[in-house]
């Protein structure tokens, strides 16, 4: 493995991640940079200006991805870093901005050093990561890798009625460069872990195996309103009920199955929501995550199977309807391997984790070796204007980063 | 017992029925006849005109409680019968209407009938006891009874902003006779069972034993928002799941408890109420009644031990109030004996069983022999626009509540 202890310039990316972040800033902190606002408009020409200021060759997409590549000793599909600079509406300084930055800060750094590598290296930013404005999220990487439509992408309505297609063109970001006109040698994102894990474990480094596969299933209990009172336990058809024994049960299955399967039950809702009356509907969502698809896959069924049961034993109807499935994203083992071991060597201390969160790399992932570096949040937070992780804590990240692609584009000898 | 097999006149009661219940008619069937509101002056002026009609020597006390009485042959505190005339804002027509009109339909028949009874014998409407637009519930009666306090319940804001006093003198139904002016002999109430037991065992009479003691208690649970897809089920504080498993306790203790005792989870709100976002906050309802007081605080006592083991397995804060608290209420049971017995005889199958809801007949069974009558609500529907109960069901309960009366008045031999 290449370790040619490149330094880089912690203060400058740091200057630049209190930049950016001062588009779009929010009163109390954080950003609400939505994806192809004009504060989108602004973080996008701010980056892109520093990518021009480095020399590098820019190019944009026919869905505003843009990155720049630093030429290699040969030609070449570059070694690729990146991320999103979009935010969610209460969105910290550090979520997708590192990526960019730091991918930025590593070609920066090389070229302070004057060292050539023997492949190009490059970094992007993607469009609309959060999926906040326009669904669904991880657009622009899914549409230059092929997972997801152009025309379709370029048709969708935003949460105020404009479309991505209109609002790429008004700010200037419809480039011309076809879908999958970027093909990397492989691909490396750094970013905030946005959970507790790394943190709570006092750990520097999270080496990340994969993204969890998701599954969102929404279900919706009708029963039969009565009063509280008056209706013995026996004639009831409590559909509020059968929704809190299908959170109960959700979290039996997080229990039994073990890490990583997780499950969530963030929305429960009753009607008509009086004290004395029996709910006569009931809606509640389980959001469940494994890297495994095959564990995914048994979660959903006891899952549903259960549902079932509750909703006859209180003879309510059920019904459900999936609001998200995506399978597990396995990442590049060797490149998972390096990172930990580039860590190690830099002396920091890393675990292999997978992501609970989707991110652009996973996009990437069935097209080209990826993986993805993680550093910690403190307490967890993130999509959050309280999101942070200190410079101290961005430093080794972006030091492995910096070896990694070393490794990966080779040094010129 | 006395048997005079007086008749009553079934088509007059359903006529004034029908009559009431236009006034605040809602579009689709029910009325909205808030306390105090101009329509629940119409239907005061209404019965208070049938009331005059037939001779009744008329009282209205400082709470706007409304009472007309017929002499007996003897002086002395009269045999009282009566009910309420407002509703909730999507109501029925036979809840509260049907026990101050029956009562007047027993005193007019007797009349009809040219019999005079020993004891002065009464029907009156009390004051606001649905509460839907002034808290408490029962208010005429529990303030004419003393168990309210007049000067606090004049004081009340209701969900307009204005006051009980206010809107009494506005209507014209602040009167002169003072609290406990109203000391019946005994108080007989006729009403619909709202709810489905007796529908259900295909039962003419309920002979109401008393009245539920009701618990309505309040929990906020406070853990922490954390993402559904990076936080490990071992780092969550889920407000939410402590709230789901206190709904499924509460069923527990009913299931367990047995009959009467009844609990019901009515709302349920969790927040910030994202799919995958583990909730911060979460409040639920726990309304518990039993006819046994030990037993009712045996099972509240069950459910917060529950609901802090819950919440401390979570290492979520929970906090509670009580939004409720009525010890039951016991009738008469010479008069409970005797409603049984008059429904025998008269051939029509009755049961003995406790009230779910509260009536304005609680408000007297501490101060006189008091019991109450119900009759079958179709498809145990009530405080609803569809509440129905047919002439064919509503005549036996008046035919008890004729020989009851009777009885307890006495006839001049």
């Amino acid at each position: 493995m290449t370790q040619a202890n490149v330094p880089i310039n912690l203060d400058r990316l740091m200057e630049r991640i209190f930049a950016l972040g001062k588009v779009g800033a929010l009163p109390g902190g954080g950003v609400k940079r939505l994806a192809l606002t004009d504060e989108d408009l602004e973080g996008r020409n701010l980056v892109r200006g520093w990518m021009s200021d480095a020399g590098l060759t820019i190019t944009t997409d026919v869905i505003g991805n843009t990155w720049g590549i630093r030429s290699g000793a040969e030609e070449g599909p570059p070694v690729m870093m990146g991320s999103h600079i979009d935010s969610v509406a209460t969105g910290g300084l550090y979520d997708g901005s590192l990526g960019v930055l730091a991918g930025l800060e590593v070609i920066e750094s090389l070229i302070d050093a004057g060292i050539t590598t023997r492949r190009p290296i490059g970094v992007g930013f993607f469009t609309n990561e959060e999926g906040a404005r326009f669904a669904p999220d991880m657009m622009g990487s899914g549409v230059a890798q092929g997972a997801l439509d152009l025309e379709e992408m370029l048709g969708v309505t935003g949460i105020d009625g404009k479309t991505v297609g209109d609002e790429l063109a008004r700010i200037g970001y419809a480039g011309s460069a076809p879908v999958k006109a970027l093909t990397p040698h492989c691909f490396l994102e750094i970013h905030v872990e946005q959970g507790p894990v790394l943190e709570n474990e006092q750990l520097a480094i999270g080496a990340v195996t994969g993204v969890q596969g998701i599954s969102w299933t929404e279900f919706v209990i009708d029963g039969n309103s009565s009063h509280a009172g008056t209706t013995p336990m026996a004639m009831r058809r409590d559909a509020g009920l059968v929704a809190a024994q299908i959170a109960c049960e959700a979290r039996s299955i997080a229990d039994e199955f073990g890490p990583p399967q997780v499950s969530t039950v963030g929305t429960f809702e009753v009607s008509p929501g009086l004290v004395n009356v029996v709910p006569e509907r009931a809606l509640v969502t389980v959001d469940l995550r494994n890297t495994d698809d095959q564990l995914l896959k048994q979660a959903e069924a006891r899952l549903n199977t259960a549902a079932d049961e509750f909703a006859l034993a209180q003879s309510c109807t059920i019904s459900r309807r999936s609001l998200a499935r995506f399978a597990p994203v396995e990442f590049d083992g060797a490149l998972v391997d390096e990172i930990e071991a580039q860590a190690r060597t830099l002396g920091h201390s890393v675990r292999r984790m997978p992501s609970g969160a989707g991110h652009d790399a996973q996009m990437f992932a069935p097209n080209c070796p990826t993986a993805m570096v993680f550093v910690p949040s403190r307490d967890g937070l993130s999509h959050n204007i309280k999101e942070f992780t200190s410079p101290e804590q961005i430093s080794p990240g972006v030091d492995v980063m910096m070896n990694v692609v070393l490794n990966q584009a080779g040094l010129v000898s």
